[in-house]
């Protein structure tokens, strides 16, 4: 390639992970590759970044050959670093973040180091993909994974995002042949219903240890949680707006308090 | 009051913030009051929740006989074990949190402890409010802010919401006698402009510290950040749904890229 493109990759389950080795071999076929990914998994790290202490960077050879760095901080302080440690005035055509082992659809996007990673990047002007398979285990199989995340990436690399910076991919657990191809849709409305194991330490303190199961109530056909129960793979077109603009007109009673008596 | 609300207050500056202790006393002043704050400081954590250790709660008695647990996780940590370990079937009229030393208005929202705390509390379907004073000092004025944060949660207890369940409230750093009342606004779309300082520690090891500056280029009178600099408090309502809806249409192309041939 004369002139190749140049793709960010990070993800939040650490350098180690099988899935970021998914994403690099595919960002590899596609362009120059530069690593930046947590020394340690961040899973559910959302965007959090680290403030109140120095962050190191570490080169490593993890994908023979690839420029790659080790992070210890959060995979939105990766991509930080990725920018203006890094990179400095390298220009990158596209950020992918993941293959993030398990899903990312709907309201997960909020808790997602991967997701908030790609998000950071997108705010710092880079058009970003989060890709994730609904698949948790170490061994999962990410061939059509790569297969679709390829060609999206080459998709988006060819004809630009229109107004949009960020995507949220998921993929469904299925074989390549069993995927019935892509859906643009929008999340669902959907959420965790908490609970907590409750158990004694071998000292005999308590804790409490975070589970849940994920509900959708949400069943419309246009959502990411319909999409992957019937066999595609997901595409939301993401942003960082969190104004609830229906509720603006409504509240604007609040205005009327502005000189209240004092307490 | 013979029929008083009942308020859970948290925040991520920590139990011992002066901004926690701020906000139970207008708390108390409108009801029942439950505290269950982080035992350190969280500033940045996000919507990161804790996930692969557990989770330890301690009742404390900072606040004179009132409720409170300390937690040792994150923000969004110590709402889901308010709820689920603590509650339990105890029905919270109202969750706020802060009020933060500095600012989370804008792009803020994203990154800030307190407000993800406020929208974890919404996502569980509690009504909520995120407090912040742009004064990041430990010896903060919060008069102005208890004065209007009080006016706000009265109506926010006797009115609702309509149709939403998160405020993002900022309150600019002046006297109650300077400020002008309080707009209802949209997020500004404006960013971090980051940066590092590069350093060498004791060992001579290389280290980075981010460091930034905001910058705001959305200059229309609709947004937090105008209210702000214009002697205002910023009332935003949020929500927690990232989909871009207006890129939707033009990225259906993508469904045209469904079967492709393999790589």
């Amino acid at each position: 390639m004369s002139n190749p493109h140049r793709i960010l990759v990070t993800n939040d389950d650490g350098m180690s992970a099988p899935g970021l080795k998914a994403l690099v071999e595919v960002a590899q076929s596609l362009g120059e590759v530069i690593v930046v990914a947590p020394d340690s998994p961040q899973s559910g790290q959302g965007h959090a970044i680290t403030i109140s202490e120095p962050l190191r960077l570490y080169p490593v050879d993890t994908f023979g050959g690839i420029e790659a760095y080790e992070c210890s901080g959060t995979p939105v302080d990766c991509v930080k670093l990725a920018k203006h440690v890094i990179l400095k005035d390298r220009v990158v055509d596209l950020c992918v973040s993941g293959i993030n082992h398990g899903s990312n659809a709907s309201i997960n996007i909020i808790y997602s180091g991967t997701l908030s990673a790609a998000m950071e990047a997108s705010l710092e002007g880079i058009t970003s993909i989060g890709f994730s398979l609904l698949d948790y285990s170490w061994g999962a199989d990410f061939g059509a994974a790569q297969h679709y995340a390829r060609q999206i990436m080459e998709h988006v690399l060819h004809n630009g995002m229109q107004g949009c910076q960020l995507l949220n991919v998921n993929f469904p657990r299925l074989s390549q042949e069993e995927i019935r191809g892509i859906k643009v849709c929008r999340h669902a409305d959907a959420r965790w219903r908490e609970n907590f194991v409750e158990a004694t330490d071998p000292r005999g303190q308590k804790y409490y240890w975070l589970t849940g199961e994920f509900v959708n109530d949400d069943l419309s056909d246009d959502t990411d949680i319909w999409a992957l129960e019937n066999g595609y793979v997901s595409v939301v077109p993401s942003g960082h707006d969190l104004t609830n603009y229906g509720a603006i007109p409504q509240l604007k009673s609040l205005e009327q308090i502005s000189h209240p008596q004092k307490i």
